[in-house]
């Protein structure tokens, strides 16, 4: 799935995305906005499960709001997820597994999708594209799929 | 954006890309399944508006399908697409906006949010992953977000 290029060997690209993804998730389950933003680009195109569109990059602000609803530590587990570097840009898709219990809220865990694109900065690879979803029925419910597994 | 790569220049291959999404949007517009199955690579990774969470490639039959549930030629109008060409391999990510009549239905109009990653094959550029979605309200309600504009 790699290109061959004048860059390290894809094979040690492929681990320094995986260990970025893997901060990401460590930095969920501490709850660490900044920790969570570290990996993105500035201007990152970020499609998140609810709106607006698009996030143009990662505010901390914002994340701190959205961590401080949740009461225990959130877990994102990956599962099938697939990578892909060609040169200084890469991509991955696979499912994660978001799980937790929010603040007065029900215990919740439900399968999303997600989608990322990277670019390697001088400072390391980083995302400048994610894109989180969840499907509906399309039904008369309309409502999010939460009931899904890989 | 693009790399310097061995192959041919990335404007080409951009040229490329943005005829193949172009004859895509005009495979809704004739409602042609098979038209609209041509981008995809085999075992394509589909992440799609509705269930499953995926979908192993593009299947005419379900295209077709859901082709005839359409009164009118189907729409998707692109907006803000970003395209990066690295190698054999692209990506891209904006804003489609589906429009219609369904049959016995009232009129469509929504904007989603599209990433496709490409892969050149012996034939030309494939589309390896599309991921399509509409983010939905955190609230009481949890209903997709249709109201969205870019």
């Amino acid at each position: 799935m790699s290109t061959a290029t004048l860059h390290a060997p894809a094979s040690t690209d492929e681990a320094a995305i995986l260990a970025l993804l893997s901060a990401f998730r460590q930095a969920h389950h501490d709850k660490d906005a900044a920790a969570l933003a570290a990996p993105f680009a500035p201007h990152a195109a970020i499609y998140d499960l609810e709106p607006p569109l698009a996030h143009d990059g990662i505010s901390i602000e914002r994340k701190e709001r959205w961590l401080a609803t949740w009461e225990t530590p959130i877990d994102i587990e990956p599962r099938n997820f697939k990578l892909t570097v060609s040169g200084d840009h890469a991509f991955g898709w696979g499912y994660l597994r978001m799980s937790g219990t929010k603040h007065g809220g029900p215990q919740v865990s439900f399968w999303m999708r997600s989608t990322v694109c990277l670019q390697r900065a001088a400072s390391g690879w980083r995302i400048i594209h994610e894109h989180t979803s969840v499907p509906f029925y399309m039904d008369e419910t309309l409502r999010p799929a939460f009931d899904l597994q890989p």
